[in-house]
């Protein structure tokens, strides 16, 4: 659905050009009606998105537009790109001019979404690496559009939504041994917090239900196996109730993602990447949107990488692509219903 | 399919009285046929076997028998249980005297199976906590079958297995905190081979293919969140392959259990409990069997506890446990045709 007052587009970000970003930018484009995909944009490439829609034989024209405001009347008949960056579309082969291209297109698109030219910012997957190289100076996507809003890293949060599970991990990337030294009561409570908020806000789920994690194998099996859950995850949780929020654990992590356990919350909170992840990706590979909770501005992505290895071959799945679009479209409009 | 040479049954340990282990048993048995199960006994519990399948409203005819050689005539008309031991039934109110009962029992059913009474064991869930208060001087049941067979604790390795995926973990019961620090190249390397061993000798895989799990988000993005996975894993797969062992990895975790993974391997050696129960549990819910690898005996369990909550309300699943059954008896039967 479009943008429910405004009709304003979505922005894309192309995301690495040697990646799978732009073909399956162009797949969900011809799979727009089918899948009821509000309107959106790409932000530079017209070049190389024609080159990757024809190198996977479907049929999508390009139209540059110069605004944004053109977006939604182009998009019945072609994916429209704003900007004029381009290069020379060369798939599964990742080089520097790539991830200029990539980070010119982050930076452009997200400045499109906080100025109000676009409803929300639907990222392409990029090379961490490769964006070093060219000036990139944050550990990701998220952590770029946190400072990009002008708020704490910390208080971006990544959630991971599919079909059957939304998870959200409190600690993401470091090493597993680190993670029982960053947790604190604070955090998991802060985080809990900017969670619950957004569901309510851009998920329609007015009083959200929180599934806690433990750390430790069964949730420490009282104190046996570590101390976190008392020690930090129960305060946390005792913390949340005070709040008002519908919070319930530590619960043990491998009886969490059972169906008949998943029907009672409506989102897991995880200690760490992998709990997360392992599960999401378990039940929902090829539909995982990763969204980042607590910004001001809408942005989702397609819970994957760039896929070097099967990029320009035609068999990488959009299915994620057009979720995260959706999804993008979806929270948007729920903004702009509540001003 | 019963022990392909003997006809010998596989002995089931009760489990804990109060647990939901004895109706499980039952309903089993009234699915022998639908499910092609070998011919079982019980150990111990005549009477509370009889209470169990009337409150489940089964109807269970009971036969006691003097010798396991015995059980297999009987199975087809009723379900045999030997020897004396017993006590009132009562679901969902655990005591020291049903811990007694399950400890005999399974004390006295693993000694038959390694005297070859019985071609295998299938354990019943126990109270670990009660277990103590009667005697049971080790953490688990798997480490008593591994004391009880005189090999090394650490040479008894659990395997869950489920209809789509079989999952090792290394390390098992210990705070997350600590499983860094727990791994090393000797531990991940004998695990990997008895793994191995088992697959080919109990599960008739030739040649079994492991995926070896990293242990960092990401499997370490190059030594970006932690160096296990350059210090010790990729050591232990390079020790593993140099033996002959069809060993990849290391594997980022989450990428691991999507249906395209887990299509290219037998088994997924994970290196925590999570990391190898969470999606186990999420994809073979109330099918997961745990199986005891590297013993002299077949061992097997239904991957689930006492779930004391729900004994004797007739609503637990004995999907687990009937998977239970029949995967000891097709152990067993490999085990008699290769000698």
């Amino acid at each position: 659905m479009p943008d429910a007052q405004t009709g304003r587009p979505l922005a894309c970000s192309i995301g690495d050009p040697a990646g799978v970003g732009p073909e399956l930018i162009c797949k969900a484009w011809t799979r727009r009606e089918a899948e009821g995909l509000p309107p959106f944009f790409v932000v530079g490439g017209a070049g190389l998105l024609a080159q990757a829609a024809s190198g996977r034989g479907l049929d999508v024209p390009i139209e540059v537009i110069d605004d944004a405001a053109d977006a939604a009347s182009v998009f019945g008949e072609a994916l429209p790109v704003l900007g004029s960056g381009d290069i020379d579309y060369s798939p599964a082969e990742p080089s520097r001019g790539g991830a200029k291209l990539a980070l010119d297109s982050l930076e452009s698109a997200t400045g499109l979404v906080m100025l109000g030219e676009a409803s929300g910012l639907v990222t392409g997957p990029v090379s961490k690496g490769l964006l070093a190289t060219v000036g990139f100076e944050h550990p990701g996507q998220t952590e770029f559009l946190a400072h990009a809003c002008g708020i704490a890293a910390d208080e971006a949060v990544m959630m991971l939504a599919g079909p059957n599970l939304r998870t959200v991990p409190i600690t993401v990337h470091c090493a597993l041994a680190e993670v029982a030294a960053m947790l604190s009561i604070r955090l998991i409570g802060r985080k809990a917090m900017i969670v619950a908020e957004a569901l309510a806000r851009d998920f329609g789920i007015e009083r959200p239900r929180l599934a806690i994690s433990g750390l430790n194998p069964h949730a420490g099996e009282d104190g046996k196996f570590g101390d976190e859950e008392a020690r930090i995850i129960v305060p946390a949780i005792e913390a949340l109730r005070a709040a008002g929020i519908e919070a319930s654990g530590p619960h043990p992590a491998d009886a969490m993602f059972t169906p008949r356990a998943r029907a009672g919350y409506d989102v897991a909170i995880c200690m760490y990447h992998d709990q997360a992840l392992v599960p999401l990706k378990a039940l929902d590979f090829d539909a995982g949107v990763n969204v980042t909770l607590g910004l001001p501005i809408v942005r989702t992505s397609a819970d994957h990488g760039t896929a070097f290895d099967i990029a320009g071959k035609g068999i990488a799945d959009a299915g994620a692509t057009i979720a995260a679009i959706r999804m993008a479209g979806e929270m948007a409009a729920r903004r702009a219903m509540h001003g």
